[in-house]
């Protein structure tokens, strides 16, 4: 056997490629060159081996970094801002000191976004969000991988503006040229007309066109409340998904965030067009928008990522723990055990995620050939060191604060639970100062 | 003004004394001489105080200890046991390993089981399980409150076997004898009749005759499926609470798990007989047993505390996490963002958990004249870092992980997340080693 000169190796007490489904490796390794995975497998059969950099997972599991698929993260600085008031108050409040953001707030959001996530064992995030250079200019100082969007809005409350229109779409274009594929490919940009209800026809099908002439996601929001599905159904005769399809939107580029309100047909429809849905289950429940039908959903074909949604209505960006609600939720709303199962969950926190985000073939799973983004978690912590089986032990008993080791294009981001590319210190700092300016007047 | 001399000083940033609802003091103090608060306020006001410890909260937050009022905490041998069967399946295969576990194992499990709780804020416990006396064992060398239950069964099936009934109620008796008010009252019995579908009437009267007598609480599972609803409604010809009712058991002493299956009448008449609910929201999800109906029962007056119920079916016994899913879940599944507010989730986590356990005068609230149970949960951490509302922050993005100092009795049980009172490695080992012990044959 040829020795094997890796950058880094990676041992685990037990390792989850998540491809193929049910497959956990005891004892295994993962080589890493040049940001790739080389090499993986049971340690009893691995060649030999020298590594500039080795971790050593002893008592943990290795699985591949979770993608947060849908998130406004630079809303750290609104988090728990009118926490238990109804939806239209809540948004209103939202608004208000949202109109007070600039790119310096922006950054200092999504730095402090960034860090939790990062903390938590998310190696890659969806965002959609204004001023989101900052939200790129965070993403590439601090490692973790992202595919942004500045968020587009031409018509709200159904007016549109035509001038809103044209400047709306010059904006995401500028923005597609300056990020799309910086650091190396770990940053890409996506396009992102906001929801049916507050884009005009024209830019709809603009960003539909804009995104297939440039190989780009389409990221919107689609049919999370029930008022604005029913306000479509009255305006245009159909709901958000068949007046998408009509407009030209859908197809398998679409990241489509939410979908709480969707028919049978509706989820037909998405199927077909190769649509991903992704899951949001805290802020759904949070902002009392409804559960979404995630088991139909994943028995029709579509294939449904999981997001957090912005802090401002989570009131965490810890995937762990929406893993877990996405499983307890189907199963008791359902009144079926096996609606959802801990490794479907960990599907939509992982492949489905890379997936959405046109990255299948980069991320999501661990095996050679792949980008090494892939985590720790420790499960001799007292509250996982009785589990059985590992999987269950990730969705169900887990939080971001089991992650151990962070590891994004083969380098350690995250050891030991401390991060190494950010001051932590600082970023708490500024983010907290900003949030508290932004709360006062 | 004259000094106070006392035992423990704790300080915080802000405190939260849970009554009057809605109060947060910011620069807070308690008091404690003799394990019980003597003085609570702000620290501008706070007279010349020496003490012989002090405990500097800077950056934190200081609550009541949280109560998780149902478990069976020596559960946590079968963690992740059949996570993913139906409900029958699991039960099957539960059995299975509980009929393997003895005085030993139970030990093990419960010492695991307490490590975790007071690790994530729970200060008092309310335990039903066989073998109890190793839970009361563990309980009390480790410093935390429990009310701990013999679990009483003479009837699996419907089917009464009269020799059981006796010996059930002995045990009973003798676990109170041996245990009420162990640990200068830290250690409370009371008499735990399994549930109306695995008791007979004369079980149920007798353990109703029994509390009564003594003084007790009476816990029981009610309503928690909709077929043990409808079986006890064929058999009966009355659903649980009225079954319950007719046998003379409902009243003030009683503490009913689940709660999932109640139409308004049996609200009613819980609320009339002054009966408390234990809502267990994850376990109930996880089964697949439903959603109980927390906001209508809480409108009807009936006292609603919060439990983990046991960690098979969680798989956790963090409150925060318990806290959160119970207001995301009610809000969410109601379609009202107001069903139940963040306040309203703490309260049920320590004022009425401490009502449902009789120990309203003792615990639950920090006021002075009661127990000092209080714990210390970091907001400075970055996914806490930037919440402007403290009670928020704590239901909504907290976990048991950011909890730092918890103090039962006056005594400081844990400090910066280390537990005094364990020896937390050995614990762990003693656990894990059980439970393989368990899985294998």
């Amino acid at each position: 056997m040829t020795r094997l000169n890796v950058d880094l190796l990676v041992l685990a007490s037990a390792m989850i490629p998540v491809d193929p489904p049910g497959l956990v490796i005891r004892d295994g390794y993962v080589a890493v060159e040049g940001g790739r995975i080389v090499s993986i497998g049971r340690r009893s059969s691995m060649p030999p081996v020298s590594a500039e950099e080795v971790v050593e997972g002893r008592g943990m599991v290795a699985l591949p970094g979770l993608v947060n698929a849908h998130t406004h993260v630079a809303m750290t600085l609104l988090r728990g801002l009118a926490s238990d008031r109804p939806l239209d108050e809540w948004l209103r409040e939202i608004w208000r000191v949202e109109a007070k953001m600039g790119p310096e707030e922006v950054l200092d959001g999504a730095r402090l976004g960034i860090l939790e996530m990062l903390l938590s064992g998310t190696t890659t995030f969806s965002d959609m969000y204004f001023h989101e250079d900052s939200v790129a200019r965070a993403a590439l100082e601090s490692g973790v991988r992202a595919v942004l969007s500045y968020g587009m809005i031409d018509a709200p409350g159904w007016e549109r503006d035509p001038d809103k229109t044209v400047k709306e779409l010059r904006e995401a274009e500028r923005f597609i040229e300056d990020w799309h594929m910086a650091g190396g490919g770990r940053i890409r940009a996506a396009v992102g007309p906001h929801a049916p209800y507050t884009c005009s026809e024209e830019l709809l099908r603009a960003s539909a066109e804009l995104a297939r002439s440039r190989g780009l996601r389409l990221h919107i929001h689609l049919s999370e409340t029930r008022r604005e599905v029913e306000e479509l159904r009255e305006r245009a005769g159909e709901g958000p998904p068949s007046y998408l399809d009509s407009l030209g939107v859908l197809g398998p580029n679409v990241l489509a965030a939410h979908g709480v309100w969707l028919d049978r047909e509706e989820i037909s429809l998405l199927a077909s067009k190769g649509a991903s849905v992704v899951h949001c289950p805290a802020s759904n429940l949070k902002l009392a928008s409804g559960i979404a039908p995630v088991a139909d959903m994943l028995r029709e074909g579509v294939n449904v990522a999981l997001g957090t949604d912005g802090p401002a209505s989570n009131d965490s960006l810890d995937m762990f723990r929406e893993m877990r609600l996405a499983a307890l939720l189907q199963r008791g709303s359902r009144l079926d055990p096996r609606a959802l199962t801990s490794w479907d969950v960990l599907r939509m926190a992982t492949v489905n995620g890379a997936r959405a985000l046109g990255l299948a073939d980069e991320i999501g799973t661990l095996e050679a050939g792949k980008r090494a983004d892939l985590i720790l978690v420790d499960l001799r912590r007292p509250h996982l060191s009785t589990q059985r089986d590992p999987v269950s032990a990730l969705v169900f008993s887990a939080t971001g604060d089991d992650v151990d080791t962070v590891i994004v294009d083969g380098r350690v981001i995250v050891r030991a639970r401390r991060i190494m590319t950010m001051d932590a210190g600082e970023v708490v700092e500024r983010a907290s100062r900003a949030a508290t300016r932004l709360a006062s007047g």
